[in-house]
């Protein structure tokens, strides 16, 4: 088989193109169907987005941009990244079209289309707040003002669009927008970049989309501009930023998370259209030096409330962690560019470590409610200070509103980032119940993962022989193909239509202890069971969750129960009964914690 | 012996009026004179108020204060509480001129006093910053603007002048800014609140010292006012502003932590004038939570860099430990208005602990260069990010200045907080060599303290029999007086003149561990000797710190090392070398930690 473009053309977030220097190409976002856990997941996202524009509307930043259209009067308000917000909710609408078509979403992003469009300036300049709170001052205050950062977030909407829909509306303001920003900003023009990166895998994605070369060039610009002190003594310092060491030197990510990671994602983009493997060379360290010294157990990124920020290695508290819901998608992104780029497993676990624990914990059962700040200890005295504290409980939308949206758009988009093709073959990397499709070759997986460890996969139809590629999780020791032992790692398997794989991830629960520098969790056990962390939630628990203790030995069990929290596999051990710690704070925000101390 | 008043008059920090409901009074100033431990801080001190001069000339403190007295031309450079760091330095120079009178002092302090003068507006109005950079706008920031808190600081230097050298051109201009502040604000006037408090504490000691009840009862206003809500939508939660829940009905300390201790050693200050018993009863129950659930084992308070806050109850990070080196000083201010006004020994022992290490971690050996943030544990590989950050090491100045000038004034007049008297006695708080006046009674204390507990305490002169009270800390469990044992609390005792008592303190090390819902130090113990609370740190070690392991139960010893460190008892424990906290960083800001995991 020669599997070298999906069958439906529909391609999802982050599609390199035929000449990219990568390992693996995407599937299309088409070309995945899936149900069980992640397609509930998907179902409740699938009201939030229809929701997420009635909180638009409250919030006022459809309002800004019908200011800045002259279609309606008044002064912009919230922050100065409102646009953003709109844009990342438009992506979410593209993704969940391609995922259920449907006219009412078709109509609202048209509706919301048509208003982004009449907001542009002639020039192509957009930005709502810019160009009506500061009279249209532009790029006086870009360590702040987010101009970039919209842009970028307007792009990728555009690309979803046009991707989803094939409808180019929102793509020819991207253009005109992206030629704006091409025509001012460079290494002969002015020589500046955004406090906030996104606009660089935005632009790559861009290009690959509307192939103009200078796109691709502005994206590689910004990648290199930062770290050289363009942004200085803006109240923060150039850590913050990802502006004090450039991207190719640097040996670990540092500073504002989100900003961090979506730079990283960013540079792995542009590494990857030019080849540049030395670029990719500084991003495998600095994603290896994340994972070992600044990644919690639940994928969470980010350390610090001061800051949004990563702390110093194996600073990872948990009553006080940040882990910024957007900084676990961020790492998503960032992660999946580094598989595609490399086919290195350990990107695919991290995947599946951030979306199953660090990412999912940001949003509620009911798909509506989101955490900010994702902690891994709640405790009973908590005092809810500030709009993002978790012990508000997860809300319906945020002063800074970023995550909303952001989860939107990740759990619409989802299944482009679950398998890929090689000339070879195809690779699964996570697993869900579901078809895959990929050229003529037509798979169909069954499992009840991530509750049970076995994943049948069926060739339905395949052209020839081709290689299946299966992801063994770090976690998962013991794993068999058929009666073969399975390692971590990716398992290949000569496939051809009609066979049956079946793999067996063992379900045992785990006991995780963190590296002895982690000083925060010092003498203390956490519990995972497959791909998911585990928590002690006081609504299981008579006795204060402060005060638990756990006998480090004592035997465990799980059990399913369908009744509870929408239906979760609990973990038992020495009289503490655990739930996933993605499900916590469905019963109010009550004392939990993911690190155990022990007897 | 009737000992209500000082036999110098030379009223030192926070002096009740006879009328105030206090059990204590402070001796003067001049009453109690030092050798040994503290003598040899104040001495490098000395050198640092000296050089506190010249920093402020550089950084442009000085310069705004004459440009705002027409004196020089230019625009107002640095923070918005800009003057305050002049006033507190000018306090500084107040007691330093008690404690050793020059007359380089007193022409440094007259002529920054007329330079303040000149730059009080006419109807006694004065901030350098707003009345040159904001064009004179009054009070239309006032949740960040600092004018009252600059007002306090002026007002504490004033009362410190007057009381110190008796000159009073810049209580003249205390009374005419109070009066106008008076004349402004108030139940029937402007109804509004400082975003940081230190007014109160100051309007209290101006009534002292100029007895005009109105500043007592702007005083009293001030405190009451807040938390009603007067603060609101500032940029951060009314919690930062300590504007949450009013003072009285607050059962914590939360928020910025020296806003919250100034509001609280200004409520003390209240309660003991007006003799508002349940005000006082509200700030004991405060105190008492604070010391239980938010002070490090240093006496820190302060445990979020964001919003340089104190957290939840047992949220007591080592790494990310805050503890300003401020909100020590103002935890040792609001303890000994409660020790006054209650006799409490707790309050005593609070600022000891204090005082030894949280504060005096601030400061260098030299004296001449500080801590703003004062951690517990500081890691191999921390990144310096940020004025502020102890990866720096201890520094000269800061953008923020706040901490240097307020170690000046805390060191300078030490001698205001060490020793009382009462109708029947003379209480010693804390030990130090020297002479203690109080009225016709002369004391001379001959002690090694902290390196020995030996306090032999010689009655020098005395018109009678008197009750002397000594001070057994709460550590000191198997302390003796004599051959009598003397357990923790005031020990009495009846004296005459010519007596000589012998108090002495174990100084075995001690084991201390904490309470178990401090997650962040699990698993870990600190050890400690005297009032001295010991480290870690690399430079006596060829492994690295970060990975230091101790057996709890490894015999302990101490030894006196003249030669170290200006002199310190260093404690071997199970192949560890601790030296005193306050005394790290002094050989570079080298891995260091207070709490040590137990094998």
């Amino acid at each position: 088989m020669t599997a070298t473009s999906s069958s439906t053309g529909t391609r999802g977030p982050a599609a390199p193109t035929d000449g990219a220097r990568v390992a693996l190409h995407p599937l299309g976002i088409g070309d995945v169907r899936i149900g069980g856990f992640w397609a509930e997941r998907q179902g409740a996202n699938a009201s939030a987005v229809r929701v997420g524009l009635q909180r638009l509307e409250e919030a006022g930043n459809l309002q800004n941009l019908r200011i800045a259209a002259g279609r309606a009067d008044g002064e912009a308000i919230g922050p100065v990244f409102a646009d953003s917000d709109v844009y990342k909710w438009l992506e979410a609408v593209a993704w969940e079209y391609a995922r259920q078509p449907s006219d009412e979403l078709l109509e609202m992003q048209r509706e919301v289309t048509r208003i982004i469009a009449a907001a542009q300036a002639d020039d192509g300049y957009l930005n709502s707040v810019v160009q009506v709170r500061h009279g249209n001052r532009r790029y006086t205050d870009l360590p702040w003002s987010h101009e970039h950062y919209c842009a970028g977030h307007l792009i990728q909407a555009a690309v979803a669009q046009v991707r989803c829909t094939g409808d180019t509306a929102l793509l020819d303001v991207a253009v005109r927008l992206a030629d704006h920003l091409a025509g001012t900003f460079g290494e002969d023009r002015r020589h500046d970049v955004d406090g906030h990166p996104v606009i660089e895998m935005a632009l790559v994605e861009l290009y690959r989309e509307a192939a103009d070369p200078r796109h691709l060039e502005l994206a590689r610009y910004f990648v290199e501009a930062r770290g050289r002190g363009l942004i200085a003594a803006y109240g923060k310092e150039p850590t913050y930023f990802s502006d004090r060491v450039p991207v190719r030197e640097a040996t670990t990510v540092e500073g504002h998370a989100v900003r961090a990671v979506y730079l990283a994602a960013g540079a792995a983009d542009v590494a990857a259209e030019l080849g540049d493997e030395e670029l990719l060379q500084a991003l495998r360290t600095q994603f290896d030096h994340m994972t070992a010294t600044k990644t919690y157990v639940t994928g969470g990124l980010g350390a610090r409330w001061e800051g949004e920020a990563f702390g110093d290695p194996y600073e990872l508290p948990t009553d006080r962690a940040y882990a910024e819901t957007c900084a676990a998608i961020g790492g998503v992104q960032w992660a999946w560019r580094m598989l595609l780029a490399t086919g290195d497993a350990r990107y695919a676990d991290a995947i599946e470590r951030m979306l199953y624990n660090g990412f999912l914990a940001g949003v509620s059962l009911s798909g509506t409610e989101y955490f900010y700040v994702n902690l891994l200890q709640h405790r009973s005295d908590a005092h809810a200070d500030g709009n993002r504290s978790p012990a508000h409980g997860r809300r319906g939308w945020f002063d800074c509103a970023c995550c909303p949206p952001n989860v939107m758009r990740t759990l619409s988009g989802l299944e482009g980032y679950l398998a890929t093709h090689d000339g070879s073959g195809v690779q699964l990397h996570q697993y869900a119940p579901g078809t895959i499709t990929a050229g003529g070759t037509t798979l169909t997986v069954e499992t009840d993962y991530p509750w049970d460890g076995l994943v049948r996969v069926r060739v339905d139809a395949a052209p020839g022989p081709f290689r299946l590629s299966l992801r063994v999780p770090a976690w998962a020791e013991g794993a068999t193909i058929g009666t073969r032992p399975a390692p971590p790692g990716y398992v290949h398997i000569d496939a051809a239509a009609g066979d049956v794989v079946e793999l067996r991830l063992p379900m045992e629960v785990r006991t995780t202890t963190a590296h002895p520098r982690v000083d925060a969790v010092r003498g203390c056990i956490a519990l995972e069971r497959g791909p998911l962390v585990y928590a002690a939630e006081q609504a299981d628990h008579d006795t204060p969750v402060d005060d638990v203790r756990i006998d480090p030995d004592a035997p465990r069990s799980s059990e399913h129960r369908p009744d509870l929290l929408g239906g979760v596999t609990v973990v038992t051990a020495g009289g503490l009964t655990l739930v996933p710690y993605y499900a916590w704070a469905n019963r109010g925000p009550a004392p939990m914690r993911v690190w155990i101390p022990t007897t």
